[in-house]
C-alpha cells in the first residue's frame, strides 16, 4: 500500500479542528455555543454584491483571464487610489482568496528550504502554506506586554541568513489586532532594502482600524516598489468570505510575471465571485462606517469585560477583529476542550481558539487564546461572563 | 533588489501564451480568428445551474466547510453511484477546480524530487503543477500511430525508481482524446500494486465518450481502493469552466485525511459556485445526450476533413473534445504564429495550440498541434479549410 508524503504528514491541522467534534457533541446535548473561535463575520454582505450575481446574463459560465478580468482589476486599482495607494491594474493578479495570493507569492520568490521571517503570533495558515511550499517559517516573537508591536528590528537582523528571502507581516494583525505604525513600516523597509528581501504584507483587514487610526500600506512606501508584495482579499472587507476572491499586488514586474505563471496553471479565478466582488467595490462608505462603528463597540465591550477578569491579560487591538487573551491557565487546548465538554451556564458555553497554533515556536502561547469579536455586543458580554465563571472553577 | 525563485523561473508558460499578442493583433486588423486552441466549450451551461445562483437567499456569503458542504458531497456520491462508481461522501473533497484537486493530490503523496510517470502528450498544466509542487514528471511516450493508446506496460516498468510515487493518466485524454479500455486500466492496476504506487486519474471528461463506448473509472477497479485517486471537475461536464469547482476522490483514508489539511489551509471552495454545481447535478440526461451527439458530429466532421489533407496524420478521438494532428511542417510554434500574423482567407484565419507544450520530453511533438473541437461544424469546416490552404503555401 502506497504511503502519503512527509510534506502531507507535516501539514498542520487547523488550531480548532480537534475541538470540532466536542462542539458538535455540545450541540447534540442541546447546548448553546458562542463562537469566539472563528473569523467568519456575522456582518451582512453588501446587498449590491449579492444582487450582482442574481441579475447576471451569462449563458456560459466561462473562464476569465488567469489574472482576473481587466475591468475588475481596473476597479481594484481605483479602490486603492482612493486609499492613497497608487498602482496600475497590471500590478494586480486576481486570486482565489488571499490564500492563493500567498501561495503564488511564496512560490514566486522562495525555493525549497528558503526562509521567511514572520512576527508571531501569526495567522495559523501561514504554517500550512509554508509547509505546502516547502519553505521554513522563522518566527520572531512579539509580546503581549508590548501589545504585539513590531519586535525590535535587531531581533529580525539576528535571524537573517543566506536562506532568508522575505519578511511577512499581517497588518492589521490576525490574531493580534495590532496595527503597525508608519514608523514601523519604515523600519521594515530599511531592513528589507539592506538585505535584499521581499516584504510581504497581508493587508486583508485594511478597512478595520479603530480610534481614528489610519492604515499605512507597504505600497505607500515609495522606496519599497521593488520589494513590496501585498496580499489582499474581499473576504472580510465585504463579509464575503465564501467568494474566495483576493489579489496579489506588486510593482515588481518580475514578481507579477512569475505569479502570473502560477495563475495560468490554474486557469482562472472563480467567475461568479468576481462578478460579486466587482459590484462590492461600489459599496458606499456608509457601509464601512457602520461596520467599523459596530466592531469598535464590540472591541470596547470585549476588552472592558476581559479586563475585569482577574489574571487575564489582554492588549487593545487597534484593528481587525481579533485579540489574544492570556489566561491564568497552563494549557488552553485542554481548557478549550473542557469548555465544550464539561462546562456550561444554563446550557450555554463558548468555543475559543487555543493560541498555540498561531505560534511556530514550540511551547509558546500555551496559556493564550484568540478571540474573534464577530458576535454582537450582547452575545459578547454573555460569552465573556461564561469565560469568567469558567476560569473560577477550571483546574489544569 | 530581491530576485524571484528558481521555482518561479522554471514555471512553464501556457503553450498558447506566446501566441496571444499575435491573435490580438489579428483582431485589430479586423481578421476573424477561429479558435481551435482553447478548451472553453461554446456549449451552454445548464439553465438550472445558472438559475440556482439567481434565486439564492444568502445574506452573508460565508465560508463552507473546507471539504465542501455535506449536502453537495452526498449528491456527488449519488452522481457517481449512477455511473456505477461506489464511493461515500467522505471519500470526496470539493476543490477549487480540478487544478486544486491535482495540487492537493501531488502535495499529499509526493515530496520534493519525487517522480510521477505520465503518458505524454499530456495536459500542459501538469507541468506547472509539478513545478509548483517541486516534483518531477517522468514522461512515457504514447504514439500517434497507436492512436495514443497506453504505451506497453514494460515502458512504465523501465522508468520506475525509488523516487516514483505515482502514475498519472487523463482519461479520456486531453490532448489526445484517447479513452483507456478496461484492460488497459487493469494493466495499470497491476503495475501500481506491484510497485506500491498511487494511480491518479484525471477523469474530468468522463461524460464525453463517443461511438457508444463506456468509460471505465479507476474507482471501479476494486483492487485499487488503496491506490486510486480521481481528479474531477464540473468545468467541462456542465460547460461551467468559470465555476472553479472540482473534487478529489479516494477510498484511501490517509489520502483524504491529508488532502483535507491542504483544503483547511485555504479555508473553503467558492460558495456561489458550489450552489451552481449542486444544482447542475440535476441536469437531465437529455442535456448530455444532445451535447454528446453534437461533439460526436463535430469530431466526425473534423477528422474527416483533416484526413483529406495531404501529409496530415490524425488519430480518432474516442472521448473529450481534442485531437492531436501531425502536420507536414517542422515547427508548429512558428506555424501557429504565421497563421495569425501572415495568413488569412478573406480575412479569416485560425489559432491552434502547438503540441510541444503537451510533452515534457524536449524536441517531441514539434510537428503536431492540438485542435479543440469546441466550434460548431460549419466553423470547423471553414477552419480546417483554412488549415489546408495554409499548409499549401507555408514554408518552414
Amino acid at each position: 500500500m502506497p504511503t502519503i508524503s512527509q510534506k502531507g504528514a507535516s501539514m498542520p491541522e487547523s488550531p480548532i479542528r480537534k475541538l470540532v467534534p466536542y462542539a458538535e457533541n455540545a450541540y447534540k446535548l442541546g447546548k448553546t455555543v458562542y463562537h469566539l473561535n472563528i473569523g467568519q463575520p456575522d456582518i451582512k454582505t453588501p446587498q449590491l454584491a449579492l444582487d450582482a450575481v442574481k441579475i447576471h446574463s451569462l449563458d456560459i459560465l466561462a473562464y476569465t483571464r488567469s489574472e482576473g478580468s481587466e475591468g475588475y482589476r481596473k476597479k481594484i486599482a481605483h479602490y486603492y487610489a482612493k486609499n492613497d495607494i497608487h498602482v496600475s491594474h497590471d500590478d494586480i493578479i486576481v486570486t482565489t482568496g488571499g490564500s492563493e495570493a500567498l501561495l503564488f507569492a511564496f512560490g514566486s520568490i522562495m525555493d525549497v528550504d528558503d526562509e521567511v521571517i514572520i512576527p508571531e503570533p501569526f495567522y495559523a495558515n501561514y504554517n500550512g502554506f509554508s509547509t505546502a511550499s516547502g519553505v521554513k517559517v522563522v518566527p520572531v516573537i512579539s509580546k503581549i506586554e508590548d501589545n504585539f508591536a513590531l519586535p525590535p528590528i535587531e531581533e529580525f537582523e539576528k535571524l537573517i541568513t543566506s536562506k532568508t528571502k522575505a519578511i511577512l507581516i499581517c497588518n492589521p494583525g490576525n490574531p493580534t489586532g495590532y496595527l503597525y505604525s508608519k514608523e514601523e513600516i519604515k523600519k521594515l523597509a530599511a531592513i528589507v532594502k539592506k538585505h535584499d528581501l521581499f516584504l510581504i504584507a497581508d493587508e486583508v483587514y485594511r478597512e478595520f482600524v479603530y480610534d481614528g487610526a489610519k492604515h499605512y500600506s507597504i505600497l505607500q512606501e515609495k522606496e519599497l516598489d521593488d520589494y513590496a508584495i501585498v496580499i489582499d482579499s474581499v473576504s472580510k472587507r465585504y463579509s464575503m468570505c465564501g467568494a474566495r476572491i483576493g489579489c496579489l499586488v506588486s510593482k515588481n514586474k518580475d514578481v507579477i510575471k512569475t505569479a502570473l505563471k502560477f495563475a495560468q496553471a490554474r486557469l482562472s479565478p472563480p467567475t461568479l465571485a468576481q462578478i460579486a466582488s466587482e459590484a462590492a467595490l461600489e459599496t458606499p462608505q456608509s457601509y464601512f462606517d457602520d461596520v467599523i462603528e459596530e466592531y469598535q463597540e464590540r472591541r470596547n465591550v470585549l476588552i472592558e469585560e476581559l479586563s475585569k477578569i482577574e489574571g487575564v491579560q489582554v492588549g487593545t487591538p487597534k484593528g481587525a477583529f481579533y485579540c489574544i487573551a492570556q489566561l491564568p491557565i497552563k494549557n488552553s487546548d485542554a481548557f478549550a476542550q473542557w469548555l465544550l465538554e464539561s462546562f456550561d451556564i444554563n446550557g450555554e458555553t463558548i468555543m475559543v481558539a487555543p493560541a498555540a497554533g498561531f505560534y511556530s515556536s514550540a511551547g509558546v502561547g500555551l496559556n493564550q487564546i484568540r478571540i474573534a469579536y464577530v458576535l454582537n455586543t450582547n452575545s459578547l458580554k454573555k460569552a465573556v461572563h461564561i469565560l469568567k465563571e469558567a476560569l473560577k472553577v477550571y483546574k489544569d
